[in-house]
Order: structure tokens, then C-alpha cells, then sequence
């Protein structure tokens, strides 16, 4: 009879962190098998079939995309030198800590940063951005900086309206969009949006491990890198582009990942990107049930702004947030988002992003119930209920339902329903704003 | 942007048969290693670490495990063939499908089944078996074949009082037990009960996919195999024995399952035989809690028979299993365990077994609770939320913690926490019955 | 620094035993996935596709095909369980090991075995197979049995004009034939030939993990099953045939090997099953040239018996191929198959079937010339390169390039060649036996 | 019947390019494990693991080493950016195309080179260094750039001497070398040679896919990063040393390939790193003697120069290496290096680092040989023969034994065995140049 203590946690892991998220086993496996040689016939193959594939991702026709074998975080790097020269100013908005973030990576890189501040409860206000450029009438302001889904918020910016802005403004700066944790989770229309850059990760929406990087370029930001001056080259895109033409990369990839990619692309294509959102956007409102039912705060406080990728909790005061997490991943082996920057110690995160479904969710929300009990959190029951409330509304099944919501009052966020719309009737497309 | 309806289910899929069970990533690794010689030095070492690993497993020491590259099926037609001869008569107890299936398997075989009729809603009752043998002066009866956790049915007979009344009536027929669904998840005893073949397959509490079968075999039985007059070759004992002593096999060994084996024997000494038992009790505890709050009943009658790796329960009249099964499975990803033999469309099953946690039942569950509520079968809401709130009982945190129930009025099945209470004290095993 | 003493073998094992065989990523791969409902529809259409998939493989179309959850001698004792009663006489051949163990399970069944003795360095001749039964008037003779491929010899009989002799005496026994090790390798026939239970297992040809074996069964076969006697279960086709008539199987099946041989048999079909015995025809060639330059003697006398799927070399007089073997896998990381029965010490075996390519078998083959050298066993050098000389004929590149040979003095086996030319006229097929 | 043509090439490939190199399961399987949380503790383990285990495979202790989830070019890229300023002067050797690469890489970052040009068929001459750097009497130069194992050649530049030769002229410069494809194949002292900064990648010695990059760096080094002008964030050492200090990083690492990392430095603990040196220097001498036998010309002129991990062969003029490499992948599935930068269409480059063994190679040399006879290239039979007769001497055989060639006349290089010498001798070490 064994009796020595328990030292490994039984059943699945629940990674329910706002990325990486859960990798599938159809992309596991894809990544386990032998390298090849990066200079061959199949390799080009592969690189081709990444590269094509991720366009309708990010919704780009014209648009290049590019491929890092390198985290997120350099995708951001790429978009500033291949862009900007030493001194230019560029406008970025205090969503939350990844916008602080990215500003400090601007910062070493010599740009000036025209930081707007905000209070991490908020997305970015078109109307300040509208304001803030046509007070720049001689376009100092190259480029407007922008955190699509603010990571450690859970808050969407409306960047369909923040392109308005920017139009309206007349101005010329180019727009960068930071769409890490939205790509592939929630509609990320780069090309109809008039996004110059785009820049994504591999570890999100798109369901792989962390590892390559993407930036979703435009004409426009292009030709902009033809005279950017911050020196560069494991991230420039010209030789980039010279080599992806025939499928290869100037310098060795991340095979294995992509092995991955091409998985995940085919995946999101057999599920259909618009399911996809509308599978995310019925987590997060089943989520959000959940939150309300226990009588917590979701942090973000215009309810057009909710993020279907994640949603950040505030915890009661005098509490923190960082044991509760500690309870539930040892007690439950779910794994919460922590809360970061300023946010440390006051807010988690729960990530429904990804490979995610509704048992999956359930068995995250009676977790956190769970640790909210057993943590002395003041906290009503009946969040995971409330949740299934949402999830078995019998219209919502078949994939190409309706989402609920029009008869509810307030708490549903109008707009994607509105954008679902737009998807399922591809010749309206020109409502999408133009440039 | 892709438009066609979804062909993928995202997420997770939940494996809530009663078996095969979710089997964990570290085992399917395990299995994804090149095969090697069967003959050679290093599959030797993978041999015998199988053939001893099993033994603390069975609970056995001077009792010999015979590995079949077979499903359990296998070997419940190995612990007849190897010990019985035509004509020889068998007491067999109809305690649900399973225990139909064998007598079917018997009689194939030309034994004399003598089949104690049952409401496959009890276990086996052990004044039958004392009054049977007793009534059996010539000892005519070769054998007891027990079913000890009907998988069919979701009850645990009480093997140990089995044994006890087979003393008692001073009757030398074997005892042969199908553990196929307790073996390493509940208590099974084996040698302390005196049992002379215990039959397992590998794809329920070891957590592996099905394709091997076990024995765990007495002396007795051992010794009844040299005068057996059923014929047989590759089920024999005799050439298993002569090959496994150094670890070789008389066939071709499955051997990729072999290296899953070893993984799984690895992981249940990591947690902990007891700790293993613990789990599955705590959430089969939690699993009945929910299906009561439902108002929907538990097949198991006798709460000293229920069982811990599964639940089965009734439909309510006029509501068919299967039904609500498909329910589930297309709307959550989730299968349940089908109504078997007359039982088909009354009962569905809740499997509970194998690498499971606390989050992975509440996901299980709210399946099941959406699922009914989507059916329309009649049901109470609060299934999830009772089962939460065993879940959460902060005594049952650490591995060695009582399990809770001795003041609960009723619904606790105390006997669990009797053998608990035994097992974590060696030196009382002489509390064992004795043979 | 790192100075302990080496405990790795670092680079490919390389596993030239003949069988189980070198098993593809792909499969392996495919066996890594989580296991499922054996009940549900996804595993019915697995089920399917297996069960399909095998018939072009056995070459049946009438025919049934049955899958075990177990490894191949068990197929072989399903086929005589199924279809013979006790006190039966079967006629079998002692072609070598294979052949010895075949007997003694017949005999444990009660079966009277007419066993033709051989030198083990030849197949069955037909001639006597005619004469025997020409001889049993009353057709006393249920079964004659057959190895088609001698796995302990590399040895394959020509079952073709056996079957002619079966025709010729008119005779009506079943006539079965071990296939385990040709299936999927060396022309088998099944239905052409008249065989009526086929046996083969998952660990040869088809490059899966050992752990499924098949019948491939005539409706001779299973008419003749009504009326045997011999008592079975788990091994009992009607049953089996039920369940499979969906997709399903009447208890528990290996799943997890399932999903490798259906991707195995895409695998077979990608390459086309003429090139994968043309294959096998040149590697074989290319093995006895390298043998004849080391001026080493192959098992098989008659070259038209020489075996596609390995090479029997002899050792010289006073030499221990135990001892060979050992030094060349633990110096070059290669197993070679091991002397059986009566060839123990004296017969090693160079397996060059299933997953293969010449540069493994060159790898094989200079593994086996180094070994020769280092074991101070009496050669000459240049087997490799004999060998190279088969593999770099130019007209062999091509996957529809006639073999090589007709031109070459005695050393190549004709008969494949007439075998590929029939199978690339399909039409032409009607010259093969007729029963 | 398949009869359409053949559409996969059975078998293993054989990746014998100069990495990425064959990959093995162990480290395949460690990757398909989900990936956890990287704010962690679990994440923290391994981290710590990854970056202590890593200290011994460079060679250093005070050092301190940096992972890059980016490929190995952005690890030359760090190791710049960190400790230079615009404009300064840097001495960098044309040893051949990645010589080349990295001189364009400085430049595109203001850097100043100084660019001694070299024939590509010797490597970087310590006299030379010693000159230049004595004739810099400012010490402008700020770094000596050197590519100590330059893959586009297969030449191994003599590092000990180079930093000898620095002392020497006792320059102020900081040492930089590009171990990419010598680390863990061939002798890397870096602390010992003084190297401030090693830069190497995953996919060679280590034996994992790419996606990882290195930097080793000595307390001078990140000295000078302190006053270093460069703009960086995702290379920077600043923020990645305080993530570091506690096993995590500043931004999301590639966790799977993490898990790689750690098997990979089990592995190569395992097999103990002299005798990791020793298999790549026998491998290495046996492609040699393949290649002189053949009649081909190595593209090393000095035998103390010869690469360990790679062998450059100059085609006979007329006859292109591309051709050749095409003819070889499609018959014999193996891929080989190609000839890069102004060897395009000369040169071809064997591989024989990573995972690999004796019988790989002779396989690899296989290829190459029927490939040169397939292929119309004028050459001598043999080249298999003779690295037969390297790797098959009898006293090569144990793990400690010394490497043959003393008694060799002028073909074998003597530096390695004194190197190994030294390093089964700990206690001489002080014997490596000091600084």
C-alpha cells in the first residue's frame, strides 16, 4: 500500500490565464513531429500554406503578413523599427498594463510618446482621439498606438470607431493596432479597419504554444518602412518579404510551430471564424452572469467595452487576489490570470479564450465559486447557475443562431451582434468604415 | 472570412463512461515511443517492472499477475479457462449486465451456471452466498464468480463480507472477482480477501486506453490450473509463468501499452494508493449529492453498495437515456455511459474513475444539469451547487484529511471510511477478514 | 563537465528484428490521441474505416475481416476456435518455428495435427500437400494450415500453387495461412488464392504497435463455423460479426491502436500496395547480395522461397549469433532478430520489412558488416557495397520500374515479377488460381 | 488494389543538413506537453532548470546565460545590441557566409566592421588578430567577432588561440564568438577562452527545434551593456536578468520548446558532454575518410581546422551540388546542406551533429555515394567503406577509450585529444588560456 502524501494533481489542468492558453491536442501532436530541413521543398510548402493562411485571420487581403519565430512581445518591437525613425512621437492610451508597456518599449527605442492617461477601467475614447489629432496639425504624430483587447483588464477598445477618429481628423499617422489577445477571439477586421500594423502572438486565439510573433502590414506601413531610420534586422520585413515570396525565411523558423500554425489555421477554418467569435462572445456573457451572481465587479465599466477573450474581476477590498489564486490552483489545478501592474494584488483574470467550451467554463466558474468560499471572499452562490443559465438558452446552439441579448436589458453589449450581421452578409461589407 | 457551419467541437471532450476514462498526457506519451524488441534486454526491465508494479496494485504479495496484450474481456475468459473443466458448475449473482455477460461467456464454455436472479439495483448479498455454499455438501460449486463493482449499475458488492461467508460455510470453491472498474478506484483487496482470480483490463482506474487485461492469481488457483481440463493456449498460465520470470512474455507483448503501464503504475505512487481511493469516494459522494438535489434517483438501492467509480441513475419514467445522452454529447462535448441490456434507455451512467479532479466533475455535472433542462426531462436546478458544496468542505483539502460523513444523517455510505481508517493504520490489516 | 560514464545510445535505434517493426511517426502519433466512447458514433465511423479498409489490404472482397484487441497468436487460435471441433485433424507443415508453436496450440485444443517434417530451409512443397490429401479419401483433413512467410527461417512458401494442390487432390479442407509476417509486405492474395482464414498481426507490414490481430475469413469459413465445436468467446465470430455490422465491437477494443491502423492504411494506400511489395522485393535483393559478399550462407535454399520480408543468414560453424547480436546492438544500436528453436546460436535474421527505406537498410547492413568484423567472425567485406550496387540501379528510381533481374543469373526470384505484372493489369487478374 | 502511384517516401528521413538537426523522440515528446502558466511556480522549475542546466553545456560559472524564445539569429543580434554603441568598430573574419551575415547585420546597426576578408576555406588566423589588434593603439575596436564554428564551410576556427592572441596584443576588446553550430558538438571553454559573449541557438547540438536563442556573457560583457547605446527592449539583458534571478522572464518564453530544453540537458547529462565530443569527432573523422576515398575534395585546407559537426565537400568542377542534393532527397530521402553565398552550386555540407550515430551516418554516407554514382559525378567507390573501417576499430568502442590517430600520418587532427585529455583531468584545467 503506498502512503506517502500526494505529489501530483490528478485530471486535467484548467489554464484558464488569459494566454497561452489551452493548446488542443490536434496542435500538440502537429508540433511533435521531426523537424525538416527549412531550405527544402515541403518546408516552402508549409511556409506558404502558414503565410496564406493567416490572412483571412486578420481579415487582410492586400496586407502582408509576417511570421517571427519569436514571442508576442517582439511582434510589438517589429511593428515600432520598421515604422518610425529616432524622435518620432506616436500616440498610445492608458488602457492598462500593456499599454504601459509597450510604451516603455516605444521609450528605449527613442520615441516620443504622447501617453494618454487612463484610469485601466476604460478602452481608448474615439472622441479624444479625434481631439488629440486635429490638434496636430502638422502631424507630428506618426503613428497611434493602440491595444485592441487590453490584456490585463479584459476591456475592448472600439477600433472600428478609433479608425473613424482618426479619419475625421484627416490625419496621416499610421494606425498600430496590438491585437494579441483579440486575434482570432474576437472580429479583428485589420484591412476594413485601416489597421497599418497589426501584431499578434501565437498563443492565444490562436491556440499554440508561445513562440512566433505576427505583424499584419498594410501598403501604407510598407512604404512608411522604406524611410524609417531605428536601425533593425532580425525584424525588418524586407528581406522578410524577399524570402516568404517563394515560402522560406531569411533565416531558420520556428518549424515546429509552424507545424502548429498550419494545424491551428485548419482548425478555425472547420469551425468557421465568425463561430469562433460568437462562441467566444457567449463565454464571456456567461461569464460575466457568473460575475454579477456573486456579486463581484468586472473592471471593465462601459459595457461596449467588455472583452470576449477575458474577463478581469475586482476583488473585494481587503482581499487579495493573489491567494485566492494560490487556493484555487492548488486546491482546484485552475490556473486564474494574476492581477499585473497596478492592478497587482486587487484584480484577476479569467481567460475564456481559445480552445474553450461550455463544460470547460463551468468547470472554471465552480472553481472560482469554490475558491471564493473556501477563501472567505465575500461572495453570493449561484455564479456557475447564473452561467448556465446563459449556456443553455436553447436558441443558442446551432452555430449560426442569433446570440441572445436584444431582449435583455443593459447587460449585453450590442455591438458584435451588429458586426455578426455585417459577417454573415459579406456583400454589406462597405458599412465597414473606409479609409 | 469562413462561413460554413462548424464541423469541429471546440475544447476539451469529456470521456464520462464508466470506461475507458480519460487517459492523461503523460501515458499517451508514454505509448507514442518506438516499439522495441520483445526479445531484447531493455524490454525485459519494462517487463518486469509491469509485473511487479501490478502486485501493489491487486494488493498481493505471494499472488502471481498474468499482463495479457488482450482487453478485460480477455481476461475474464482467462481466470475460467485456466482453472475450470467442462461441467464444472459456477455460482454467479446477477448483479447487472456485466454479470449477465460473464454467465453468457461461462455457458459458452460448457460450465453449469448456477445464476442468482437480481433487480440489478443490489449488490450481491452474502447470506445468499453463505446459504448457497452451505447447501452445496458435495462441494460441487468449483467456483464464485463476483462481479465487484457492477459497471452497469454503478454497486459495489461487499467483496470482504463475500469471502467472509464463503468461510463461513467452510466451502473450498475459488473466488474469482471481476475488478475491471474498482481496481485502483476503490479498495480492492485482494489477497487480505482471499481472492483467487481477480480479473482487470486497463482502460478504467488505471487510466489507460483498453487493450490490456490482467489476472492476479491466487496459489490455489494456481495450483486448481495444473488439473483444469478446459482447453487453452493463449490465455495459459503455465507458459506466461515460465516467460514473466525474467520479464519476457511467450507472445508478442502490446509492448506501447506496456510503457503506458509503467507510467500509470508511476503516477498512482505518486498519488497514492489511498489518496486514490479517497478521491474517488470524496467525488462520487459529490456526484450523488447532485444527482439528489435533482429529485432523480441513484440505481445503487443500498448505500453500502455504492459505487465509487460510477453512478448510475434513473430516468425518469417516460424520459429516454439515449435521448438525453445525444443531448449532451452534440450540445457539450460530453459522453455519458448508455443504458446497458435491460437497462438501455432507463439508465444513463456518471463515470467518475480514473484521472479525474474536482473541476472535471463540475464540468460533468453541469453537463448533465444543462443537458436535462435542454431535454425537458423534469428536474430541480441546484445539482452543480450541491456537489459544489462537497467539493468545498474545507476539511477535505489535504490528502490526508477524514473524509466528511460520519455526521451526516444518511446519505453518506460509511463503510469507505472504515476501510479509509484501516489503511491508514497497516498494523490493523489483521482487522481483514481472514480465509 | 559532464565525465560520468555514457547511459545513453544517442541517434535512431535502429529495430531490424522482423517484427514488430519500425513504427512511423505518423502512427505513433495517431495513437496519442485520447481514447473514446467505443460506443459512440465517431468511434463507428473508426470502426468503419478500419473494417473496410482491410479488405484491399487481405485482397477480399467476399470475404469478412475480423479485428482482435489482442496480439497476433491469438488470431491464430481464433482461426482454429472458430472453425474446428475437438478430435479434428488439420494437416501442417514444419516449415520452422512458427510452424512448432502452431502445432503445440493445435494440439492444446485437442486437434490432431498431421505434421509434414522439414529442414526449416524450405517452404511447403505443394507436390506433397496434393499427395497427403490425395491420400485422404474420406477427407479426414479439416484445415491445412500454412506459414505463408516462415518467420524464423525467411522462408515463403508458394501458397498460390498449394492452393492449385488443394484444387488438384479435390479436397475440401479449410485451407489457412499465417500471413503475419508477409501481410502488407509480400503479395498475399487471400481471396484469389482461396484461402479461407487468413491470420496476420498489426506489428509487421502494417508498421503498427503489436496488439491487434486478424482473421480474414471466406464464407467457407464461417459456414464451416456454424457446426465446430471447439468452445470460444472472446475469440467467437458471430458475435464479433453483429457488432461489426455498424462499426462497433461486442466489447471493449483497442481504440487507441485503432486509430493507428487507420492511419496506417492510408498510409499503405498513399504508397499503393504494388509499390510496397516492389519495395520490399528490392530491399530483400539488395539484403542477400550483401550476404552473398560476405560469403555468408541464407537460410532459404530454394530462391523461389526467398522471403521479401527478411533474411536468414547462417553463421559459420563454431560462431554464436547470440554474441553477434549483442555486440552489434549495444556498439550500433541495432537489433537483429534472434535464432529460434532449433536455429537458437546458429541463425540470425535481418528484418527489412514494413516502415523502411534503403538508407536504413544500409544503415542495417553496414551495422551488421561491422559486427562481423568486430565479433572476429569469418567474412569478406563488400556486402555493403553489394548491396549499394542493387539500390543504385538506375532503373529502379521510379515507383513503376519493372525489377531488376530477369537478366541476372539465378540469384533473383522470378515469381514477384509475374506477381507485379499481374497486378498492374487488374483485368488480367482471372490467372491467378481459381479454386 | 492501390495502384496510384506512390505518394510518400517510406521510411525514415534523414535531416543530415547542418541543423536544425534530427530531433529525438524524447525531446518531441517533451514538447506535445501543454503548456502551463508562465507566472508560475511550476514555470519557475523549469525555468531555473533551463538556466542553470545550461551554464555546464557552455562552459561557464560566473557567467550568466540568456534565453531568447527567438531563433539563433536573434541571439547575434542581442549580443550586439546590447553592449555596442552607434559607430563603434568591431573586427570580424570572412570565414565564410555567416561571417558575412553577421557583418551585415553590424552594419545595418551603425556599427563600424572591419572586415578581413578570407577565402572561406580556412578559418580565422590568430596571428592576424594579434596584428590588427596590436596596430589599434586607441582600442577602437570594441569587439572581436568571430564564428568559431562557420556552418557555410564546415571549418572550426582555433578559439583558445584567438584569445590567446587578444592577450597577447593585450586589447581591451570584448570577445564575441557564434557557437551556433559548435555548442555541444565540439569543445566550447567559454569562460575558460574568455568569450564575453556565445551566442548559439536550439537546433543543433541541443538537438531541439529551432525557436530558442543564446547568449553566454561574462561579467564584462554586461559591464559594457550598462554603457551600451544601441536602442533594445526584447534583447535587452537588463529586464531579463531581474526576471531570471527567480526562474521567469520579462515577457511570455516558449514554453514548449522550454520543455525540450530541459530534456535535452537530461540527455546530454546522461551521455556525459566529453563523450558528446568524442562521438562528433569520430563521426566527423569517419566523413573524411568517406570523402578522400570518394576522390572529393574537403573544403577545410587545414587539418586543424576540420569541423566536428559538419563536412563541406567541394564538387568536381562542372557538376552542380544542387542537382546532386535533389537526386539524393528524392531516392534516398536525405537531405543535405546546401552550398550558401558564393558556394552556391560547389559545395556540399554533410552533417553529422545532433542526435546521431554510427549507423545514421553510414546510412547518410549510403546516400551519398549511390547519389554521386546516380547523379554521373566522377568519384571513387569506397566512402562507406572507409568510414567503416574508422568506426568500426576496435578501440573505439567504450566511451573513455581515446580517440584513434597518434599513429595516423597527417590526416587526423590532434587538437581535440589533447582538449579531451585536459578535460578528463579537471584538475589541469588551468592549463586552458587564462585572461
Amino acid at each position: 500500500m503506498t502512503l506517502k502524501p500526494t505529489s501530483r494533481q490528478p485530471g486535467r489542468h484548467f489554464l484558464q490565464i488569459p494566454g497561452p492558453t489551452n493548446v488542443p491536442d490536434r496542435i500538440l501532436r502537429a508540433i511533435d513531429y521531426p523537424t525538416i530541413d527549412h531550405r527544402g521543398e515541403s518546408f516552402a510548402e508549409l511556409g506558404r500554406a502558414c503565410l496564406d493562411g493567416l490572412k483571412p485571420i486578420f481579415q487582410v487581403e492586400e496586407g502582408q503578413v509576417f511570421i517571427y519565430p519569436a514571442s508576442g512581445t517582439g511582434a510589438w518591437e517589429a511593428a515600432l523599427v520598421n515604422t518610425l525613425s529616432p524622435g518620432d512621437r506616436v500616440l498610445l492610451f492608458e488602457t492598462g498594463q500593456f499599454a504601459v508597456l509597450w510604451r516603455k518599449l516605444a521609450e528605449r527605442f527613442g520615441l516620443k510618446v504622447d501617453f494618454v492617461p487612463g484610469d485601466w477601467r476604460h478602452g481608448i475614447d474615439p472622441n479624444v482621439v479625434e481631439k488629440k489629432l486635429k490638434a496636430d496639425s502638422e502631424a507630428k504624430v506618426k503613428a497611434v498606438l493602440v491595444v485592441h483587447n487590453e490584456t490585463s483588464a479584459g476591456i475592448t477598445s472600439r477600433l472600428a470607431e478609433i479608425r473613424q477618429a482618426i479619419d475625421a481628423a484627416g490625419h496621416p499617422a499610421l494606425l498600430m493596432a496590438d491585437m494579441v489577445s483579440s486575434l482570432a477571439s474576437i472580429e479583428c477586421k485589420t484591412e476594413a479597419w485601416g489597421v497599418d500594423v497589426a501584431i499578434a502572438g501565437s498563443q492565444k486565439g490562436l491556440m499554440l504554444p508561445p513562440g512566433l510573433g505576427f505583424n499584419a502590414v498594410s501598403g501604407k506601413a510598407l512604404e512608411a518602412s522604406k524611410s524609417a531610420r531605428l536601425p533593425r534586422s532580425f525584424w525588418a520585413w524586407d528581406e522578410m518579404l524577399n524570402s516568404n515570396r517563394n515560402g522560406y525565411f531569411p533565416y531558420t523558423p520556428a518549424t515546429n510551430l509552424l507545424y502548429g500554425l498550419r494545424e491551428a489555421l485548419a482548425m478555425l477554418e472547420e469551425e468557421g471564424l465568425t463561430n469562433v467569435f460568437r462562441r467566444h462572445a457567449r463565454h464571456a456573457e456567461a461569464t460575466r452572469s457568473a460575475v454579477r451572481a456573486w456579486g463581484l465587479e468586472i473592471v471593465a465599466s462601459d459595457e461596449r467595452e467588455y472583452s470576449n477573450s477575458l474577463t478581469g474581476v475586482l476583488m473585494p477590498a481587503g482581499f487579495d487576489e493573489a491567494q485566492l489564486r494560490r487556493t484555487i490552483l492548488s486546491r482546484f489545478n485552475l490556473a486564474l490570470g494574476a492581477g499585473l501592474g497596478k492592478f497587482a494584488g486587487r484584480v484577476f483574470r479569467i481567460g475564456h479564450l481559445g480552445d474553450f467550451n461550455d463544460l470547460m467554463l463551468c468547470a472554471t466558474l465552480s472553481g472560482v465559486e469554490m475558491g471564493l468560499k473556501l477563501g472567505g471572499v465575500p461572495y453570493q452562490r449561484g455564479g456557475v447557475a447564473a452561467a448556465m443559465e446563459v449556456l443553455s438558452r436553447s436558441g443558442a446552439t446551432s452555430p449560426d443562431a442569433k446570440l441572445p441579448g436584444a431582449a435583455e436589458k443593459g447587460t449585453v453589449r450590442q455591438e458584435p451582434l451588429e458586426i455578426e450581421t455585417v459577417l454573415s452578409h459579406p456583400n454589406r461589407s462597405s458599412r465597414s468604415p473606409s479609409r
